[in-house]
């Protein structure tokens, strides 16, 4: 039996209901916030759920607040879901010191590494837990699952969708850090998180994982051309490289004169709800 | 001679340029900053172009990051300017005290009051100087300019219009402060920018505007019926009485279960933008 969340604010939207939650987490071991948004549909019967996974600094509303989504989602039918980026006000020492590790930049892995590992489980809440309670009290289909993200969040999502082929039927993302293990965002977090043993970093590298675990289906990714990370942080091509290695289908589409904001999201974001809603609706 | 503004960030969004600048305003004798989104028709020749007037607290930022606007200005070949809601800075004791009075709260009047006449001119700004601003650096057709606005900017939208017939082809308003005489926010900021003679509060009043000085054509107006602001602040009802009276074309629609928020915006911002673009491209 899975407690239901508090509903903390609900807003109509696009003929939809879109409302922002807290719970406690048993994986995080601390309250998590998140938000749904219920498309039209969903009123009559349940509908497939795509999760959003945000970038650095991000919480689960950034894209409900910037990105259009929701006029995507209520024309296609989809339930989406986004996750907060990290556990917060864990009292562990040191997390609120750096914008781009802590607070607001779980980086979607399960911590091995002290203290993290007492509450940076995001991996596990982002794949176990919140679906599980999404399908508890949500009406969604729970076996037509697709997942997206943003930067550190499309890192989240392919990692989550390679790891995971029976669970995902549909995988994108915007501007992605593809291969963390190269990009000094990933080290730091991978060194904190998770160690020294480079071996379990590998588990958390989309561009190591696709190697050996492929995606049914293509893989869509959009990296804008005038991104400011682009080159040292986000590294398409590496990926890009792997796929080509793994027989995996790519659709990398590089969109010139985009940065790395919710502008540039709002204006492909449509293609990518149109992405998942063919897979979770075939 | 109109000295060019400032470049403060530029962003690509749906094919075409979202730029924020800045620039001294001989109008309100201080720095104003404003945001201006270029549709892609605007490379090949002049369009029309929209204002945006936004509500207590907010700047030219909200409707350009939460509202999805750039794709409609986008499709329908406008420009979208957004002014900021008041000056900021300007010394003025007490311009910080209150959220719904002094910065962020101009209420787009010419303040005749010491001290606020000293600074506090954004009538003359939105309606005379930035559009002159504007004419002069960006590819605009300066005789096709629509105005619309939510809230605090409603009410701005619905005065300049009114005020305006022959600067104007169209307007519109999101939950409108629509008879700012009879309401809290609007008796507190006239009192303070205008002094107590209410011979001078009826110029700025659009319900008591639209008995003298009716628009050609509809006015569209979008209410949420679940706003909390509804039956205290914004008065739709007494804006449809002298509408009414007036023989003043007004669309009012009753959003059943919308609130106040940039998600309701979100939601109608298409129709709107496609009510200015008929009449800009007629």
């Amino acid at each position: 039996m899975i407690s239901a969340p508090d509903l903390i604010s609900q807003t109509r939207c696009f003929d939809g209901t879109l409302g922002f939650y807290k719970h406690f987490s048993s994986s995080c071991r601390s309250e998590m916030k998140f938000s749904v948004y219920q498309p039209p549909q969903a009123i009559a019967s349940p509908v497939p759920v795509l999760y959003y996974l945000s970038g650095l600094t991000c919480t689960e509303e950034n894209v409900m607040a910037k990105s259009g989504v929701q006029q995507y989602a209520a024309e296609q039918g989809l339930m989406l879901v986004a996750s907060d980026t990290s556990p917060r006000d864990t009292g562990i020492p040191g997390e609120t010191d750096d914008w781009d590790f802590g607070i607001g930049a779980g980086f979607y892995v399960d911590a091995i590494a002290e203290p993290w590992s007492q509450h940076y489980q995001m991996y596990s809440y982002v794949v176990n837990e919140l679906p599980a309670l999404i399908a508890a009290h949500f009406p969604v289909l729970p076996d037509r699952q697709g997942i997206f993200g943003h930067s550190m969040g499309g890192h989240g999502a392919l990692v989550c969708a390679l790891k995971n082929r029976d669970r995902y039927r549909s995988v994108s993302a915007f501007a992605p850090i593809c291969a963390p293990m190269r990009c000094p965002w990933g080290q730091k977090a991978f060194t904190h998180y998770l160690g020294n043993d480079k071996t379990q970093w590998h588990t958390y590298d989309a561009s190591e994982l696709v190697l050996t675990a492929s995606f049914p289906g293509s893989i869509l990714i959009d990296q804008g051309g005038a991104d400011q990370f682009l080159n040292n942080q986000l590294m398409p091509d590496v990926f890009e490289q792997a796929c080509k290695t793994a027989g995996q289908s790519l659709i990398l589409r590089r969109q010139a004169g985009y940065d790395h904001s919710y502008y540039f999201i709002a204006t492909f974001i449509a293609d990518h709800v149109r992405h998942h809603a063919i897979a979770l609706y075939a």
